[in-house]
């Protein structure tokens, strides 16, 4: 039996303890837990960010692994607590949209978390993560089902993520899900939904070029990628495109296809 | 049996390869041990900060685990380095004050690190992290008896920390003990010791509202936070205090309570 | 029997989801594997600085530790992925020079990695540290023979690293290989080589003391330590060297000894 594998994506950072309770609180309640830092470097507050992270981590992971995400700016107001049952794995988190894009992908059932016998008390109104969804995931973890947890959720927030709108025949928009560490642009347009590419747009930049991959593309031009994350990025060999560029996640993208009768364009 | 719990807290970042040789020492001493993280981001030679994060977090964990704290500007010199016997866990580290608030907290027996045997050999002048703390917590972990490490010491560095010193008969003169990521600063005003908070002062600024959680706060208005650490935090809705306020880590604070006969003043 | 122990040098940063994609394929394949992080901060495409940070941290880990390092500017172009056996342990990554000071200081063995059996299919053309190195690591951990990854190979990059030049009966030039989060200026110069150092020059900075430790040094005057990775180093006490001279690794540096007759120079 595999030890059950616990992942943590959050907006903590890495220079506070906050990080270091919530795995001590994790260990205490199941202490042969295999715990793994997707990031704590989600942008503080961006709900969006850490959308997009954990959506693209999470299938990597073998089933019945629990995913915790705390990017959790309404922490102590009234927004609820949830766990997602969805692919086999679970998520537990605030109810704010930050599993949207596990929602828009994935079969799920979302759970309100109400059982406070699995809460870590007194429960802190500013650090839910240490006292509600590390010890809810621990247990989580450690057999407890999520029947136990609490009762379905019907009216759980869904944003509106990562669906790019058509404007014209030949052009949809869209927008910039991240830029990575190497200043690829990651744009939220589905590489397999665009194989006629003809032209992406960021601000003032244009690239038309669709490269296999960064080492292909001449010195200093901007060119598009199918992005091993599946979505087409504007990527520069070996320097940062959003730098050069000058855009940032939130940014909006336009993209281009060839003309009707060519294949094209999200179906 | 559970693994082994040993936790790391030092200042030597994310880049080197510092943090990666402890752990390799460690597991070649201690192969099933859970090696845990709380941060390296210590700022270099901090000792108070290093203090606040271990005290922050150590209770976090299961009785028996083994706290490495490796904040050492002195390595190399005279300082000798200790082990802390203290609310049922290790803690292993120079004498320098990095264990002061747990000495402040906890009943505790402290012992110098002598038998070399516990060592790996040759002692590095420049890196006992990796060749006296890092084998001598792992073989604790591995169930060595702090016995054996070395004798009992009485004359340990106690730095003065955590006491706020009264100012009059409603007032009371702090510092502020961390910034943490969110810009959120952490004063050591314990909040059940102040009930009855008047107004906090930090610089120029000051704040006269004891909110519940951040969410709160007007925006754009400082508040005070009863935070999740147990101290009196000024905090501003999803933005950073410090940057407003224009403060850091060991910089004077102030608080001034409700007036005499009203509840109010630490006991 | 211990957890197979798996470590992780990259330059993938911490904010991103790749590491987290690497750890959770790896889990999948080898569920007992004891991941550690060496570091996921050397500089974007720096092979020279992942080659210093893997050479200073692989004898510090058990016999059959798998080391996996991914600093990889040339993914997806031609470039070849290659297994290395050495000093008891196996090494996975690009054949880019990043296993250079390995091959330098130790008999090794080096495999094409051609059996796309153990690769995560499809595999991407921009992350064979999710599609190729980490599940090849994970199958290796897990016990698969590295004769069963591919076949041997000879003409694997050997860069010219670490190497002093000699310039006369009593100098040397060398290298900045890695100034550390402290300040430290490692050089590559081998403390051992040079025990009648005489002067150590670096941009317009010279420093004539060795000491033993960061804390013998005088207030502000730059020292010589004969660091804990074996080279030696140019240090300022509490304070960065680097900063101070204004140096960075890859820089030159000039070492000159004892004259002629007295004890100093490589052998």
């Amino acid at each position: 039996m595999p030890a059950p594998i616990l992942t943590l994506t959050t907006d903590f950072g890495l220079s506070d303890h906050y990080v270091g309770a919530m795995k001590g609180v994790i260990l205490g309640i199941c202490p042969d837990a295999e715990i793994v830092d997707i990031t704590h470097q989600v942008s503080p507050y961006a709900i969006g960010e850490g959308a997009f992270t954990i959506a693209q981590a999470y299938r990597y992971f073998p089933p019945r692994t629990v995913h915790v995400v705390v990017v959790d700016p309404g922490v102590g107001s009234g927004r609820r607590p949830i766990v997602v049952e969805a692919a086999e794995r679970l998520f537990v988190g605030p109810d704010n949209g930050v599993f949207g894009m596990i929602f828009a992908r994935e079969e799920h059932t979302v759970r309100l978390i109400q059982n406070r016998q699995y809460f870590r008390e007194p429960v802190s109104h500013t650090f839910h993560g240490r006292d509600i969804f590390a010890p809810v995931a621990a247990h989580l973890a450690a057999g407890v089902a999520p029947s136990r947890i609490g009762e379905i959720l019907k009216d759980y927030v869904r944003p509106p993520f990562e669906i790019p709108r058509q404007t014209s025949v030949q052009t949809w928009v869209g927008e910039i899900l991240k830029v990575d560490r190497f200043g690829n642009v990651i744009t939220n347009f589905l590489a397999a939904d665009f194989p006629a590419l003809a032209e992406l747009t960021v601000g003032q930049a244009k690239a038309r070029r669709l490269l296999r991959s960064y080492t292909e593309a001449p010195e200093g031009e901007l060119a598009v990628i199918a992005g091993s994350s599946g979505y087409l990025e504007v990527s520069l060999n070996r320097r940062s495109a959003a730098e050069k560029i000058g855009c940032r996640a939130g940014d909006v993208c336009e993209i281009r296809v060839g003309p009707p009768g060519t294949a094209g364009g999200p179906h």
